[in-house]
C-alpha cells in the first residue's frame, strides 16, 4: 500500500547511501515543511568556529530516519518478539520528522523568546500543514501519534525509546554527521556494531553485554564532541552575540523603535505572537538578511551587534578562577564608567547555562536523574545499568563542570584600558 | 614583518589543519568581503541534488590557499631555482582572493545578468574595501599585482600558472571537497602524490615524469565529477528554475511592476546597474528571502517559479536523442496550446550550454584549444604536453559530448495531456 | 537444518563486517585446508614493492564470500525471478573456496612448474581433505557441485558467472583490498553502488544502465591498479628473483645436487610428482624456510638469489625503447664475457609475459576476446555490452601495452664494467 | 654527507608517504638485519583473532622513524632553543632500530625463554652485523650511541623520551597501525594534532595545554586497544598454545628426545644456547615450518599442540568469578582422573600474567608507578602530570583490573564430560 514502485537513494557522505522504500516517507522528504530544514544550520552558529559545520537539519533528519530504520530492520530480520512490528511506521516518521520544529538558530532564539523546538514539531504536524496531509493519508489519527511519539507520550515506550533515548538515532547520526562536516575524528564510533547489539526487550531497547565497549566507545565520543565542539569558547562567542542581537531587537521593538526593515514574521517574533505560518516562513536566510540591514539601523548597539555577526568580530573570551556576584558587580561598574553597555557588552557564560547532555548514570540527585538509562542485557536476561558495569561510563559521567567565562568586545574596552583598574584589566588579560 | 607571533589553525575536513603565518594572510580571512563568502554556496544549487553539498566558498578558498602554500613550500624546501621566492605572498593572496568576486549563485546570475565573477574579484581587490586596505599594507601597488595574478596578467607567468592552469591549486581543492561534502568518491585523487611532483620550470608549474600516473588519476577524477556531480540533470534543472525566476524578475522589472519586496541591491541587479557597496551585500540569504517573498507576489509565473525552488518542485527531465530547431519550435506550440508559457515554462538543454572544463589537451580547433596544458618533465628535462604520452588522458579529452534534455514542469502539463499530440506526449515521456 | 544459532561476524577493514549465518560456511573456515591459506600472501611478492601488502588469501577468500554473499541478499530482497534462489549454498561455497588451491608464491610456481590453482582447489574439493567431508554433509554430490563452479562447467551459467566474470565477487575484493593494504587509493570505487545495481537476467548477472557510471569507475581503478600495483616493475624484479631461485633448485634436482636442506613436499615439486597431501603442506614458510636454509648451499648461483630475495636485493630493471632478439642475444654474449650466467643473471620482460587481466571488450581478434562480457540493461531490457555505451570503456580497453625491461643484478656487474662495450652500457642505465 | 640526492619515498597506508632523505637511514632498511621484520608479525598471533592483522614489524619501524622525523621537523621549524639539533640523527636511527630485535611471536619466546627484545636489539647494532658497519660509518661511537638510547641510558634524556615516553612515537605509531590493520576505529586519534602541540622543554617532551584533550583522546585509545584487542581472549588462547608448544618442545629437548625435524637455531634456543647469528635465522617462517613438521612427532602432546595452532583450534576460554589455589588444584586434579596434562592441557589466566601498559599516573604504590608521566606546559610555564589535569585521564588510569579466565582444550575434555563433578562442569561452562 505504502510502497514505493521502486526505492529511492540520497547519496550521503555519512551513511554512503540512504534508502527510501515507503510512499509516505517520500512524500513527507518533498514537503514544503520539511524542504526548509535545508535552510536551517544543524549546528547553529558552529560553522563560525569550524568553518566546515555548515550542514543542514535537512541531512541529519534523513540520517535519523535511516539509522532508526536500519535497527528496525535487524530487529525484524532477528525475529524479536519484543519489537512490536505495526509500530514500523510510526516510528519511521517520528525519527524522520523529531526536528522539523526547529527555527532558525534554534538554542539562541528558544532561549530568548523561551520557544520550544518539540512543541513546533508537533504543531507542524497537527496544524495545517502539507505535512500532516500527508500523515493524514496513513489514517486519521496517524499525525496525533507521530506527534505523540515525538512529544514523549506515545503508548508504546518502545517507539519512544528509539527516538528519544540515550541511545537513540538522533544521538548516533548527529555524532557520526558533526564530526564528519567539523572534521574532528573524536566523534567516530562503530555504528555498524552499536547497530548490531541492539536488542528490544520487554518495552524498552537494550544493548547485549558483548556490545558494551562499543558503547564505551560512543559515550565517550559523545563527551568529547561536547567539549570539543558543542561547547567550544567561539561558539558560545557567537551564540552570545546572536542572542544579544534578538534581545536588543525585542527591546528596541517594545520601545516602539521604527525599524527600517522588518518583516512580518520577524516582528511577531519579537512581539511574541508568532503563528504557525510565519514561523515556517522563518529560516536563517531571513535572519541573516535582516542582520545585513539591520548593519545599517540607527540604534548603534543593534547596528554593531550584526556586523559583528556577519563579519564574524565576535566577542573575546576570558576564563576565570570561578565566579562570583561581586566580580560581575564590579565589571558592570566599570564597563559603566567607560560607557559601556553592561548588558550587550559583556556576558559571564556560566557551566550551568550550557545546555549539557552527557550521560549521567545512576546519579543519586533527584533532578539530573538519567530517564532512559543504558541496559545492558547479559545472557543471563538480567539487565543493569551500564554504568554499573563500565569503569569508563561511570568515571565520564558528570566529571568535567565546565569552566567560567567572561565574553567582551575587546576592539570596544581598549581605546579605554587607561581608565581601567588594573584589578579589572587583569581580570580581562589585558 | 608580516609573520604572526603564532601560526593560526583552522580545522579543516578535507585538509585536516589548514595553517597560516601571514598576519596579511590572517587579516584579509578576517575582512568582511571575505567572509561574506560564508554565505555563499561553492556548489550553487547542488545542494538540491546531493543535500551534503552545502559547503560554502569560504571553505574553498581557504583550501586553496593552502594548497598554494604546500605547493611553494615544497619548491623551496628542495631549493628550486625556477621558483621565485619573492612572489609567494602575491600567489598566497591571489589564491586565498581568487573567488572573493563570486555572488550569490553565481553561475546562473553569470548567465542572465551577464556579469563575471574574476571582474568582481578585482574589483573588490582594487577598491574601497577592507581587503584593499589589508593589501595597502604590504606595499601601495600590492593590490594591483593580486588583481593582475587573477585576471591572468601579472608578468610573472609562473605565478598565473599556480593559480589557475589545468593543474592548479583551485582545481585540486574543489574536486576535494565536492567529494568530499557530496559523499562521491569520483573526486579523490593521491593530492600528496601530485603536490610531490610539481616542479617550477622555465616560467611554468610542470609535473615529473614519475608522477604521470597520478596526474591520470587526477583527470580521471575531473572528467567523472563533471559528469556524475557537475553536470547532474537534476542541478542543471534547479540551475534553470533558478535562471528563469531572474529573468522573469528582470521581466517584470523592466515593464515597471511593483515587486512587494524589493531590497536595493536586487534592484540594481535586475536594473543593471549594481555597484560594489551593493554587491557586496548581495548574498544567498538575501535571494533566499527574496524568493520567499517573491511566492506571494502576484506575478503568478514568479511566485510560482520560486515556490519550486524553496520546495524543491523542480522541472522534470526527459533526454532527447538529439536536437532540432523543428522539434523546439514544435514544443513551444503545444505549450502555447495549453496555455503554458514557452519561455519559463520549457527549457532545452543542449550540450554547448554546459561550462565545460574537462581538459582537452592538443586539440588542432584554434578555439577550444588548451591555454595551460599539462606538461610532463622526464629525466632528460624534454618537455612533452600529457596527452602525447599517456593513453588515458587521450582517451578521456573530449569524448562525452553531452546529451540534450528537455526541462519542464510536469504538474502543469498533465492535467492537458490529453490535449497533446502523441508524438508531444512520446517524446515528454508521458 | 545449516543456520547457525548465532550468526558469527569476523571484523574485516575492508568490508568493517563479515557475517556468516550457515553452519556449512563457519565449518569450511575452520577446516585445515581453509586456515592454511592464512600462510600464503594474496599479492606474492608485492610486499616487497608496498611493505603494507602482507594480507592473506584468507582475508580475501572471506571478502569474496561476503561480497557474493550481499549480492545474493540484494536479489532475493527484490524478488528477482531470475535468480534461482536453491543456489545459494553453492555459490557461497564456491564463493569462499574459489582460492584454496593457491599455493605459496602462486604465480612464480604456476609459471615454473606449470600448475594451476583453479585444478588444485577441485582437487582440494574432491580429495581427502576436511572441506570434502564438510561439503558431503550437505549431500553426497555437493562437493562435485562446488567444484564445477569453480572449474566453470557447471550447469547454471548464473553461478559461474557470479563466481568467475569481469564484475564477479574476486575482482571487486581484490581490487578493494590490495588497494586497502598496498595504501594506494586508486583501487577505491563505490562498492555499495555496484551492488545495488546488479540484476539477474536470463541466465546472466547484468548492470542496470543508471549505474553505468559506477561500472566505469570500477574498471577504471581495475586499470589503474593493474599498472600501478600488479605490474609494478620492482615487483616484477622480485617475481623475477623467485622464479630463478625455483629453476635453479629443479635444474640442482634433475642433476642430482645434493641439497644441505630439503623437506618432501619441495623436493615432490622439483621433481614433479607432487601429491595432495603435500601440497597441502607447502606454503610460504616453508618456502621462505627453505630459502633460508639454501642461502648457505654451495651452489653460488642459489646462494645468491636466495639472500637477493630474502634481504631484498632485487635485480635493477632498465625499459628498453622495444625488445630485439639480437639485441637479447648481445647481452647474453657480454654476460658470458664478464662470467655471469646469461639465464639466471638476465631477463628481459616482455608485455606479454603479463598476467594481464584487464577488460577487453568486444576485440575483434578471435582469442583474447572476452567470455563474460559486462552486459548493461536498460529501461527498455534491451542487453549492449558496456564498451559500447561507454566511452571511457572503449578508450580504455586494450589500451596500455606495456613495456620492455632487462632486469640484472646491478652489483655483480658493476665490477666489471669496464670490459663492457659502450652500447652495452648505454643500454644497461651505466 | 648523509643526504640521499633525492628523498626515497614509501607509500604507507597509515602515514600515506614515508619519506627517507639520509643516506644512513636507506642504508640501514636494506640490511638484511632490518629486511628480516619482514619475516616477525606486528602482533604476534593476534592475526587468529583478527584476520585483518597480518602487518610486519617492518612496516611498523618505517612508521615510528616516520613519526620521530616529523617530531624533530617540528621542532627545528619552530626554532625551540631546548631540542638539540645534532641529536636528530642518533633520535632517527634510535627510532627505526628499536624493534630490531624481536624474535618471532617475540612475547610468547620472551616468557618461555627468558630473553629480551630490547637487549638483542642493541647485540644486534653493537655486534657483526650490516647494520653495525652503517652506523660505524657516521662514526665509531655512534653505534654505542643509538644503543645507548634503546637501552635508555643514554646521556640527553630528550632523546630517550622521544623513543620511548608514553607519548613516544612508537605508541603513536603501532596504535593507529594496528587499529588500521585490524579494522576497529577505537585506535583512531589526531596524530597531526598531536605532533603538533608537543614542545621540547627542560630536556623533556611535553604537551602544550590546548592540546590537552588530543592526548585524552589518545590514551583513551590506548586503553580501547588494550582491552579490545591486544588482550583479547582469543588472542590469549593461541598465545597459550603457543607458549605451550615451547615449553613442551623444550622439556622433550631436554629429556633427549631425538626430533624428527630440528633446525639449528631452533635447536639453541631450546638449549638456552642461542647466539647472534642463529637468533637472526629464526623468523615466523622457521618456526611456522617447525610447527608444520612437529604435528608429524610421536609425541602426541608436542604434535597436538602445533595442529592447533597451525589449524586454529584454540583453547577455549571461561571466565571466572575470581582466583583460588584451590580451584586450581581442583581442576589438575580432574584433569588427571580424566587422562589430560594438567600443564598442558589447562593454563589459568590471571590479570597479572597482562603486559599490562596502560598510562598509570601519580599512582602511591611505588612499583608501577609511571617513569615517563605525561606533563602538561600551560601558558606560564608551569608543568602539570596530565592526570592532575584531567578528570579523563584520572579516571582510567589503573581502573580496568582484567578478568580471570581458564583455557582448555575443550574436544579432549568432551568425551569425558560425564566423570566430571557437576562442579568442575559448571566451571567449564559444560
Amino acid at each position: 500500500m505504502y510502497r514505493l514502485r521502486e526505492e529511492k537513494v540520497f547519496k550521503d557522505p555519512v551513511h554512503q547511501s540512504i534508502y527510501v522504500q515507503e510512499a509516505t516517507i517520500w512524500k513527507l522528504i518533498n514537503t514544503a515543511e520539511f524542504q526548509r530544514l535545508r535552510r536551517i544550520r544543524q549546528l547553529g552558529t558552529s560553522y563560525l568556529t569550524f568553518h566546515g559545520a555548515e550542514h543542514s537539519r535537512f541531512s541529519h533528519s534523513l540520517g535519523v530516519y535511516d539509522i532508526t530504520r536500519r535497527i528496525i530492520s535487524q530487529f525484524e530480520r532477528n525475529g524479536y518478539q519484543d519489537w512490536p512490528q505495526e509500530e514500523k511506521m510510526v516510528s519511521l516518521c517520528a525519527s524522520l520528522l523529531h526536528d522539523v520544529g526547529h527555527g532558525p538558530f534554534s538554542h539562541a532564539i528558544e532561549q530568548v523568546f523561551d520557544t520550544d523546538h518539540e512543541e513546533w514539531s508537533c504543531a507542524i504536524i497537527l496544524g495545517d500543514t502539507e505535512i500532516n496531509q500527508v500523515l493524514k493519508e496513513v489514517s486519521e489519527d496517524f499525525p496525533q501519534q507521530v506527534a505523540a511519539v515525538i512529544c514523549k507520550n506515545y503508548d508504546k515506550p518502545i517507539v519512544v525509546s528509539l527516538v528519544s533515548s540515550q541511545m537513540d538515532a538522533d544521538r548516533m547520526d548527529y555524532l557520526l554527521r558533526d564530526a564528519y562536516f567539523t572534521g574532528v575524528n573524536y566523534g567516530t564510533f562503530d555504528l555498524d556494531r552499536i547497530l548490531r547489539v541492539l536488542r528490544p526487550y520487554r518495552g524498552r531497547i537494550v544493548v547485549k553485554e558483548s556490545g558494551m565497549h562499543a558503547v564505551e566507545d560512543y559515550l565517550m565520543s559523545r563527551y568529547q564532541m561536547y567539549w570539543q565542539i558543542y561547547f567550544h569558547p567561539v561558539t558560545r562567542s557567537s551564540d552570545i552575540v546572536l542572542r544579544q542581537i534578538f534581545m536588543r531587537a525585542r527591546e528596541l521593538y517594545r520601545e516602539g523603535y521604527a525599524f527600517k526593515f522588518l518583516l512580518p514574521p520577524l516582528a511577531q517574533l519579537l512581539n511574541g505572537t508568532i503563528g504557525l505560518r510565519d514561523y515556517l516562513a522563518l529560516d536563517e536566510a531571513m535572519v541573516q538578511t535582516a542582520f545585513g540591514q539591520w548593519s545599517d539601523e540607527e540604534d548603534d548597539i543593534l547596528a554593531d551587534l550584526c556586523k559583528r555577526f556577519l563579519n564574524r568580530r565576535l566577542y573575546k573570551y576570558v576564563p576565570l578562577e570561578g565566579y562570583h556576584e561581586t566580580l560581575e558587580a564590579k565589571l558592570r561598574q566599570a564597563w559603566e564608567e567607560i560607557g559601556l553597555h553592561p548588558d550587550y557588552h559583556l556576558q559571564m557564560d556560566t557551566p550551568t547555562n550550557l545546555p549539557y547532555d552527557v550521560y549521567k548514570p545512576g546519579s543519586p540527585d533527584p533532578e539530573p536523574k538519567e530517564k532512559t538509562p543504558v541496559l545492558v542485557l547479559d545472557d543471563k536476561d538480567r539487565l543493569t545499568e551500564i554504568s554499573l558495569k563500565s569503569d569508563i561510563v561511570r568515571s565520564i559521567a558528570g566529571l568535567h563542570t565546565g569552566k567560567y567565562y567572561i565574553y567582551y568586545p575587546e576592539d570596544l574596552v581598549l581605546p579605554h584600558i587607561d581608565r581601567l583598574k588594573p584589578e579589572i584589566r587583569e581580570l580581562l588579560g589585558l
